[in-house]
């Protein structure tokens, strides 16, 4: 076995100040598949330069523009193999082009632009770069989202009537992106996040795990935003209905102002012959209640999970794996999809549970579609395929 | 203090096989302010005499038809103070005027009745009779239910600006039905339950328990009812947005096809200052998320609860009241209600909450919105006040 | 089939102001087995006599002392069946003698007796009487926990190797005694609760609980008692290892300075190939553990419980049944078993699951060893069978 | 601000197979502070030759012996600064005493060593040595264990009376050492693993955490050693009372037999004014219990948490960090620790948290006196200071 060596990572955003920036390179480190060697840190170039040498950056590769980075790096005999996107959302979508068009491979933060226009303009961007495009819906890098996906595919559960799933936050209760908190002012900023308030920033992720998990369609959406905090300008609350191909039904809840919630995205799935309930704070377990028998509790790293969450687990049951595991999952996957893409061979079918580009369009049209649809009073609307 | 006599109680509906009877009966017992010494406990004529004389009530008070017992028990002088009503739904309406007709008051069950009309009938029967009209929403019964309300009203939270309530059930998950269940049988059978399925059974548990602890009116809703399991007639799963007078949202969930769900009662209310949530298979513990400060475990019988929570319980915190205590709760404070009644006094305040004739009316307005709204392809619909 | 009469139930202890009394008519009333008619209520004559009425309780049959009251009951035709013992520790003996020896069936509270000497009289006492004596270790009335007995008796976790049962409360914290607290005061004095303080009270409970489930004993046990609580003459905190025939381990914890805590009677069982694990604040699930599987949460009235959980139980699965109901069992029990003793015939088997008058000795017997170890600095010390 | 450089790392143990070296590899990564450059990883040349491959360590740097690793690496300019010792514990002492010698810091897995002899020869080489010396009793990294140490030690409960602690697993419930299974039998051979099998493996661990978090020192102890696995050569189950010097008093128990356990650390303290709880497989949580009033769930990351949980954590509240991340945590403080004594000057007041040789020393001195004890019948044996 011949060792590969640590993949060239480049970052745009991530500088001092940021929270997701940090959360990717703790996750690209994890599993020593990446090196982080050049960067666009910071629109402010001092903060630029100091974020680079926090990181041991070289200086010469710590760059002024993603443009421009994108232009050396593609440059450089050493130059970066893959990019990590994590500004926020407006810019996705330049960055993304820039460095496809020159053949970098992308990884990106989620919602992946703020239109649906520049969403397909990547989707039409990623097949002609020949590059590997991961979009970092995380939690579908959790071992026990991964064996609920594998359970429900196998048709554990039967035929699927039912998906709850809700994200809910405390957060923004109060008027937070008033007292200046950066987080909050470029969440609610219609000009940076694109039109989704609560929906964008974690609607999506709740959307994207009903889909992944169940393997199902939605095709088409009530939606009911509201803003509760006087003077802001996205939604902090969303209550969907949803209807999906083959007749599932759901609902969907997003909330940036349920006090007592820190981050409870959780999924709940019935079927003709079973459910299954997964929550975020509790990652390492899945429950299972076959119908008509007791509740199960599956554990990560137990006997009874199979090979999807197997590889997507690095230490005994009992030892809890978190948020940053399974956001590493993702990185560690990629760069598995990307040696295989640059040997030309075929990749481990673990890596196909990637969210992509394609996952990245629709989440922009659920965007899209539910605010549509909230303005129609929450009219049934048609979430294109 | 003068030890008042115990309630002499009749009921109507309930005998052999019948499953609420029995829990009326323990409730009206458990805190020993009722004799049950009269009854229409079946259709069948055989098993109404063998169901008295199980529960040691004289033969002579076995009553073939609710309507000549209504007419013998009021023309004795030892006659009922009080009936309960535990049959199927179709049958509430009728026998609540037959006996609120006579003077005699009522304990009914829910859903109130069949139809609007019937319901509009039933409240305007109630204050020409004069009698106590008490309809058992029993989870009002419990007392961190009550602490919920009382902390609401009191403003702990603030506005209320989000209600997630939810009553998942798995038992229908098959066709039972067809397999000749007594229960299954009358509950997805349109002539005996009205136009309500889960929603009927369970969902107006959900959306009383909603406007109970918030003090809020749902002004209009949208209803998406579903039917799963190939064969039945009323909905199995119901899944609706609610819109609050006040500005208040709201999304419930009813299901009757959800496996792992025994009887999964639970609500969140969430307001500009906190949060409170109970599930009803953990009735002793209310959870308090006061915004930006740690979740509070407020069990039954502690400190920490105030005079509604208090009124309601009997034993000390840590020893498990239940469903029975909740249920009973209702009985108990109904007796205080038809005392006070009688004796032309001011009831405890306490009794206030039970719920009523109007409630019951509500109920059926739901229903019966509910359906209208599905049918009209989950459009917003008006609940009428 | 005959619906038999209810049994006439007399009651010792329990008056205005006392606590176990009123859960023992409770119980007794839950499930229709019995009427109060006759009672000794307190050693006041005053507060016995308004004790009696508000029970409606007939002024004759309210007596000054538990021996007239045994003589006089047991000369009428229709004198009282059975008798509650419900004082403190220190009358247990007596009135049980006084009753046992005119023939009319006990019920008594636990500790049986303050020392192993009346311990022991009583155990010659009650087969000589011909009737029934059941101790009120009511825990063993919950279905899950008869289920869990059934479960290790079917061998489904092998041979048990290890016991942890614990039994902590926080109530007396502080020296609530001196503050004239009624409950505690008893509690704390050695000349009302015999040797024991938690030990007595509570560790007799999670001894005898370790016992039921298990069906091993305990051959020798090692105890070391605190009092933490400055001016409290008996022991608020014991931890003491258990040794049981046949070689398992066991720990046992109980305490009353252990804030958080409400009730929080639990018990862990491990054998070769799995464990259970049962608490008493969430009395109606019962954690099964197969070894090398996950584990599963076995629900009161779900499908996957045997029949000596449910012989004791009420109502469907997810409407929690709590501390009442458990109690509710012994009375329940209680009853079969006396009628079958009048009528000569073998009562239903799941009565044999009744705690009686050995189980009492063993109790005392617990109290006193561990007592005696304690003051020998914990050395091991055998407890006689 | 200069950023430091990654300090230079090697290894002793962790090839192929092994378990800990991955998770101290991790550990080491997370949070930039090392690069691995040098290894002894295993006792087999080609299985070592083939893990330094894997781990991307130049040939030249993967040593036959931890001997001439020390010697060589100490004479290199760029020689490692810090060595981790992951080894089976029998050449823990051998190791840190090569490395230490040659003036290279170190970081060891626990226990320390196989006897207190060898235990005190660290302790008295780690001062001489100048060196830094860090052992991985990992759950001291939780940033909650350190919120509840920190609580303690603000006086938050009062004086301390009661401390329950446990550690309970499934995996050696069955004979599995006889497998060939490697970690198990290693664990289980005295020769490898000292005089305590489950108490060593994680007893210590259970030990160290009751006294970290409540800055209480064990004075004497009673330990009831048990082997229930026929063929197993060291105890699979411990329980044991303690007594704290101030009077306090514990009970601990750790046990490799208990099904449906897979890695369940808790530790419960409870004080004259409140309580705390946390379980190692929920560890963003700490239960708080103030004497009187509601419990508090306090989250890692949230408002409630104080400056020690707050330097540990990297990642908002509601996104849960587990087990790599507490013990990624002595890593980062080490680093600290390592460039304050190398720069002179006074470390983050935060390392002082970090377990030293003196914990080590203590470790193996509660197995060998544990093991005397039991030896005894479980006599009360004093720990020695």
């Amino acid at each position: 076995m011949t060792v590969p060596r640590r993949l060239r990572l480049g970052m745009v955003g991530g500088g001092r100040g940021a929270f997701i920036g940090g959360v990717h390179r703790i996750a690209a480190r994890l599993d020593d598949q990446y090196e982080l060697v050049a960067g666009t840190l910071s629109s402010d170039p001092e903060r630029a330069r100091q974020s680079a040498a926090d990181l041991q950056i070289a200086p010469e590769r710590s760059y002024g523009s993603f443009t421009e980075m994108a232009q050396r790096e593609a440059a450089r005999s050493d130059g970066i193999d893959v990019v990590a996107i994590v500004t926020p959302n407006h810019l996705h979508h330049a960055a993304a082009r820039a460095f496809l068009d020159v053949g970098i491979h992308v990884i990106c933060d989620k919602p992946m632009t703020r239109t649906v226009e520049e969403a397909e303009d990547l989707a039409a961007a990623v097949p002609r770069s020949k590059c590997v495009f991961v979009l970092t819906h995380n939690y579908t890098g959790y071992p026990m989202v991964r064996q609920a996906r594998e359970m429900v595919a196998a048709g554990e559960l039967g035929a699927i009537r039912v998906v709850q799933v809700e994200y809910p936050q405390a957060w923004l209760t109060t008027h937070l992106e008033a007292t200046g908190q950066k987080q909050a002012e470029w969440r609610t900023d219609p000009a940076r996040s694109g039109a989704g308030g609560s929906l964008g920033d974690i609607g999506t992720h709740a959307f994207n795990l009903a889909e992944f998990v169940t393997g199902l369609r939605c095709a088409e959406l009530a939606a009911e935003l509201s803003i509760f905090v006087p003077g802001r300008r996205l939604d902090d609350n969303a209550q969907l209905l949803l209807r999906f191909a083959g007749g599932a039904r759901g609902a969907l809840w997003s909330s940036q102002v349920a006090p007592g919630n820190e981050n409870a995205l959780r999924i709940r799935v019935y079927g003709e012959r079973g459910a299954l309930e997964w929550a975020q704070e509790s990652p390492n377990r899945l429950v299972h209640a076959p119908f008509g028998q007791p509740r199960r509790l599956i554990t990560r790293g137990s006997e009874a999970v199979g090979p999807a969450a197997a590889h997507a687990t690095r230490i005994p049951a009992g030892h809890p794996e978190g948020y940053l595991e399974g956001f590493a999952q993702l990185y560690r996957d990629a760069a598995e999809l990307i040696r295989a893409r640059e040997e030309g061979r075929v990749p481990d079918p673990n890596t196909m549970l990637l969210p992509g580009v394609d996952d990245g369009v629709r989440g922009v049209r659920f965007i899209a579609t539910a605010v549509a649809s909230s303005r129609a009073n929450a009219a049934w609307t048609t979430l294109a395929e």
